[in-house]
Formats: C-alpha cells, structure tokens, sequence
C-alpha cells in the first residue's frame, strides 16, 4: 500500500509540473508587447548518484529529479523542480527528523518545487511546494507564499483567498494555523522583516487519513496553479521604471539571505546529497546589495 | 594594562582604516580613462543600542562601529568597517568561545574588516580582517584572502608571498598552518569549490606574548594594505568584455553562498548583535544566479 502511495504521490507532481509548465509558457505568449521572444522550459534530469564530491549520502542512496528551467520575457528566470530520492540521513541529522531514528535514518521523498522571478518588478515572486516523506512516519509537508516587490492588496488578498478554499475544503487542514506558520517561517529576524506577504506553510502533517492528506496536498498544487497565474497576468502588460527594477533587485537580496541562512528546504537539500543546481534553483536571475 | 591593550588596538584598527581608505581612493584617481567620476568613501556610525528588533543583547550591550563605504569606477562596492562592542553571549553561544563560559559569556570585541568588490572582473575582489577578542582569555583572530574571477599565477603568488613575509617575520605566526586553514575555511563543500585562490586564517592566537601578537595582526592589515593596492593596480587599466563581467557575476554568487552558508564572521555578528547593514556589508553589489 505505501508502495501504491509513493506512486501516486510521484504520479501527482509530475501532472503537477507538467500543467504549470504549460500554464507560464502560455504566459510567455501572452506578453506579446515584448520585443524578446516568448521564453520556454528545458528539462534537465539528474541522478543522485554523480556529481557527489562529499560522503554524505550513504552507498544505498539513490533518486534523482528533473528540473524545469525557463528564462523568458515573463519570468526572468522560473524553475519547477520534480524529485524522488531515497537514502539514509546522517545519524546527528536523524534526531532532528520524525521516525528517522525508528527507520534507522533510512527516507524516501518525493516533491515539486517552484520558484518565480518574473522580469517586471510589478510581478509578485512566488514559490510554492509540497513533498511526500516517508521514514518510520509517512507525511506530507508544503506550502505557498507571494513575494512582491510592491505589495497590492487585491493580490495578496486573492493569494490568501485561493489557499484559504483550498485549506477550508479539506478537514485534514487548519488554514488559520498554517498561515501564521507561514508568517513565522518566512521572516528574516536579523531584518526583523517579513520575506513576502505570506502564504501558507504545513510540515508533518499525518492526519491518520493518507487520502484527505494527500488531497490537501494536490489541493494546495492546484490553488497555486489558479492564482498565481492570475496575478501575472494582472500586471503583465504594466510599464516599470528604473527605480522600481531597483527596488525588485535589492528585494530579491532578500530573498537569498532568507534562502541560505534560514530555509531548511536548502539545508535539507544541501545535507541529504540534493543536486545542488536544483536545491539553488530557488535563487533569483540577478540581485543587487548596494 | 587590558584597557591600555584595547585601546591600542582600537586605535590601530582606525588607523589601518585611514590608510586602506586613503589608498583606495588614491585608485580611484588614478582610473582617469572612465568617464565616471572617482568614487569617495562615505561614513556612517553606528551604534549597538538602535535597530535591534531581536531579545540576543543583553542590558549591558554597547558600543558601535564606523562603516566606510565607497561606490566608485574602480571599486564598484568597497567597505571598510571598524568596530568596539561589547556585551554578553547568549549561554548556548558562549560553549563554543573560548573564555566566554569563565567569564559568564561577557566579551568585548574590536576589529577592522574590509572587503573590496571592483568594477573590473580582471581585478580581484579582496578580503581582510582581524580583530581582538576579550573574554577570560584574550586573543587575535583574522586573515586576508583573494578572490579573483579569472586567478593569475602572478597576482597569487604575490599576494601570498606578502603574507608569507608578514608571518616569517613574526614568531608567534605559523604562515604553513595559516595557509591550509584558509583553504580550509573558504571552501564551499555544496559545490566542491574554493571561494578564491586563498590567503591566511588565523583565529585564538593568544601566544603569551600579546606585545607578539599585536605585531602580526598589525603586520597582516599592513602586508594587505601594501599587496592588495598593486595588484589592483595591475589591472587597472585592461578592457573586459561582457562575457568576463558575466563570469565575474556567477563568481559572486559563491561568495553571497560561503558568506550566508558558512561563514562565521557572519554569524558572530548577527548573532551578536551586530549591525545588519555592517554585517552584511561584504555581499557583492550585483550577482547572478542564472
């Protein structure tokens, strides 16, 4: 039955990349005031097994992830990252894990990940991800959360609102709970800033229920293809000035702090033998400290 | 006799300020083929009592420090940033300092740090800094190291062979064992990379000799102040082409990744209280990650 699980779980963000790949090329189309052409993904798979120049993944480990990565007239640069990865955490790194002890660090996990940059500072960055890990524990994890330059109120609002539906749609989830969550984790204390205008956030969740936590976690993919799309398209055809490219530049600086001191998607990457050009995916296309 | 070494210290660290940046701007002058005009450093104070947001100092917190930035045509983002502060670690933090658990985690610190980003990507970018640390125990700690987008034998071996001298006409230093610890300390395991072509490291020298050790860490800031200058010198007045200002972008998304991921200076002073802007100070003025 976990077997079965696994699968469809694997099944689901490969649909799920698939449908959101497809929705931002059409984006590209769309910008048709652009006198670049309309950009398009490339596809790069990798294996776990090469380019591992440290011992941190044990002789069993193995996987690997196929990285979308399109650098257009819309998205400056956008990546949608599938994985599936199995191995053993370190043992320090166990404690830190649910189950992982029981399982004897042995894991097995599965996600998408997305992150946009789009090219016009008026367009909010996104991310959005969910995951499926098995241990002793089986649990789904995720989130979604916008990050504009200049926040508007109508687009954080439907933001919220589409991940709200999907949370009040399914009982296994608590919207209030992992928007607050969401606030708490993506906040740079040593700016004393929050990274974007938030989301929603959810780790561990095991309801007793796979299926109704597995819906969520499709439920949560879908309400993220829905909106964000719709936010582009917002301002997609809005004029931008010099100084408002700045400001989108030194913004995206926060967003790397953010990335390399505090995400623990980037630690978990990093220190269970993730393929580094696809865990660093998430950085933007240009950046300015000034 | 403590309070007379720390200000003889405070007093050196100034100084060396005044030099690198007098020597900096002398450069500046120097690049008369751009049509830009030469840069001028500009000053800011700070101090320890403002700004923080988070619970990490304790009521006793103070001190503050001078950033001396400059925006110019050769030097497209150099800081020069000396400070005093001094306080209490946190109990966790204070395990792993040296005297800091005898002295119930009271320290004071001072130190200069300079970190130059050109505008060419034939001129190297460049690091150096030392401080004195006082807890129970009191100590120097430091080190210079290069980081050039494209390494020329000649500029490395220069660059080491000045702090080669600096440490052989020094007793209390041990230039082999300086050397390695470089290499090892600016290295980024992700990505199986140095961040440059090296330097020295040098942290807890406490010799029992402190009239000794003031002498090195003073010859380190002059070895760099005489070495770093020429080589930017060198290359001063060589035409790049986009792709090698490409090059020079890319190789500064490592050192935002070493500086955000592992580097302790970094940590110290976030979590210490430290100015953010300070802190934070040697991120390069633009990167990319494409």
């Amino acid at each position: 039955m976990l077997e079965e699980q696994k699968n469809r779980a694997v099944e689901w963000f490969a649909a799920l990349r698939d449908a959101l790949c497809r929705d931002f090329e059409r984006l590209e189309d769309a910008a048709q005031e652009s006198p670049q052409p309309a950009g398009r993904f490339v596809r790069k798979t990798w294996t776990r097994d090469e380019d591992r120049q440290d011992e941190c993944p044990g002789p069993d480990d193995r996987g690997g992830g196929t990285m979308s990565v399109m650098h257009g007239r819309v998205f400056e640069k956008v990546g949608v990252n599938i994985s599936e990865v199995k191995g053993s955490f370190s043992p320090e790194f166990r404690r830190s894990i649910p189950g992982a002890e029981a399982s004897e660090g042995r894991f097995w996990a599965a996600g998408i990940s997305v992150v946009a940059h789009p090219c016009s500072p008026l367009v909010p960055a996104a991310h959005m991800n969910t995951r499926m890990i098995v241990t002793d524990h089986v649990w789904f994890g995720g989130g979604a959360d916008l990050t504009p330059t200049f926040p508007e109120d109508d687009d954080t609002a439907d933001f919220h609102g589409a991940l709200k539906s999907a949370c009040d749609t399914h009982p296994v989830a608590d919207y209030d709970r992992y928007k607050a969550w969401c606030d708490r984790y993506f906040f740079l204390p040593h700016r004393g800033e929050a990274r974007g205008v938030g989301g929603i956030f959810f780790d561990q969740l095991a309801s007793g229920d796979w299926q109704g936590d597995f819906a969520f976690t499709r439920a949560v993919g879908e309400a993220f293809l829905d909106i964000y799309p719709r936010l582009v398209e917002r301002h997609l055809h809005e004029t931008w000035s010099e100084e408002q490219r700045r400001a989108q530049l030194i913004k995206r600086g926060r967003y790397v702090e953010f990335n390399l001191l505090y995400d623990r998607g980037t630690t978990f990457g990093l220190k269970t033998g993730g393929n580094v050009e696809a865990v660093l995916m998430s950085l933007p296309p240009a950046v300015i400290w000034p």
